[in-house]
């Protein structure tokens, strides 16, 4: 076209396709800069507008790395991530909720009864329950990827102080479906807010804090892999998540136990813990892989 | 809230907002996460896309620097950098066109008559022009800040043959609005397609070539800086620029002029042009300061 139009431009771009172009592609493609162009002709976005827009994810760029993935956190405080997350839960099976920039890789296994807290201190808590399906079976030897914050509110990969798999752990559930662990609360933190995210922040009236909770991923052989978080029902900023992670179905509660009752077995912190300490149950439940296209085929 | 859906979450992302924000940032912000949600549940986004998203943007933030930015080129060839410039265009003036990825700063003033393409070979066009505004009359003293490709289809920011200011110079308009240079043909070329822009090009059947033009940076006191880009009408790529930035408007004509005419007086290469060369007549309108507010407030 010699005559593009701020009118005509969406169409241009869609005449601009090949034959050949997938299907799904193309219309992902094309919704996105149907998008783009409706939001850009609604609010009548300046050049300033959108030279500031480039500037931010120019800026996004520099300091995302194998570390620390900012664009990551702009599609989490956009609620993008957790919309993703969400159309694609299973009614039924745990809810999914937002992996976030700080999960590293190979964490280290701990055996059933482990003790993720290692030297740091705090009262202690104890997380069990069961890997199930929807019908309500064990699933032997799924395997969970559990991370969290230390007691100073950071993760291994943002604390030079910790071990990069500090507060990181694999284990597997036993032939009943179990896991537990041993561990401190985590706490509520801030998403990182020295870049252009904490600018968007600061520029929208927000904070950057974040409710307490325990990351999982949750995966077993012919199962979707569920990434998710708990949060307990007692913290401030749960109905106020930065990044909108909190689900119904994935609130946790601390319940106090007296001191002296601690397990006297099966746990590495066995015949340790004197004071009184908190127990959650949280039983775990996979769907399983390709319910959604069967559902989405019965739907449609 | 601890029950954001899929649904809701647009709702609850407005809510976020403080008192105190201001009111456009409000209005852009919100308009650009509806716009997203919206985007994401009409194609219901899956994690692998959403992640595939993510991946682009992370190594468009990899080889963007000084030198080149690709997120500008995601802008330009998703069509939003035109849509921008369309809407801010004003009737009556010339048009704007994108500023692309390849404007060098201080670039070395070239005297009326000067001569742009230095050692390189090719045919003499001899552009020239006035400066004027709106009713018509000259603009005394406008810079003309002028950029093309070489003739072997590079900016001089890409080519490490060529010095960083080579077919780059800044022109004052003399006291009739008259601007006037020497130079070779612009020749059609590829956007960069090495990065993640080209293989989004790939995946949709679009090829990534612009047509040749002359890239210029217009300003006077008092006027609004125009960027904007001239095209030839006999340019095969004009209908299908693959960053959208043709305008009716911006279209000039090589004019051929035969061996021996070329001006004896006024030009840098007066007295050693013997051959046949071309001639473009291409005025520029510049609008006033304040127009568009002034066009907004009247219409509304």
């Amino acid at each position: 076209m010699r005559n593009v139009t701020a009118d005509n431009i969406t169409e241009v771009f869609a005449a601009y396709f090949g034959p050949d172009t997938d299907p799904r592609l193309r219309q992902v493609l094309l919704a996105l800069a149907r998008h783009l162009h409706d939001f850009a002709r609604e609010v009548r976005l300046t050049h300033a507008e959108w030279r500031k827009g480039l500037e931010f994810l120019e800026w996004a760029g520099r300091i995302t790395g194998p570390e620390r993935n900012e664009f990551v956190l702009l599609s989490d405080v956009l609620g993008l991530s957790s919309l993703v997350d969400m159309m694609h839960s299973v009614p039924g099976a745990t809810s999914s909720s937002v992996l976030g920039p700080f999960h590293v890789s190979n964490p280290p296994p701990l055996p059933i009864g482990g003790d993720l807290k290692g030297a740091w201190e705090g009262e202690v808590v104890l997380v069990q329950g069961l890997v199930r399906d929807m019908q309500g079976n064990p699933i032997p030897g799924a395997t969970l990827d559990i991370w969290q914050t230390a007691p100073n509110g950071m993760y291994s990969s943002q604390d030079p102080e910790q071990d990069i798999h500090s507060f990181h752990a694999l284990m597997t559930a036993d032939e009943t479906g179990r896991y537990a662990f041993t561990t401190v609360r985590p706490v509520p933190y801030t998403v990182p807010d020295d870049g252009p995210v904490g600018e968007i922040l600061r520029a929208a009236g927000r904070h950057p804090w974040r409710p307490s909770h325990l990351h999982m991923i949750v995966a077993a052989p012919g199962f979707r892999t569920l990434v998710t978080e708990i949060f307990p029902e007692d913290d401030p900023y749960l109905d106020e998540d930065t990044v909108f992670g909190v689900r119904a179905d994935l609130i946790m509660r601390y319940q106090p136990q007296p001191a002296g009752s601690f397990p006297a077995e099966g746990f590495a912190l066995s015949g340790k813990v004197d004071g009184p300490w908190s127990r959650v149950d949280f039983d775990l439940v996979l769907a399983p892989e390709g319910v959604e296209e069967a559902q989405a085929a019965a739907a449609g």
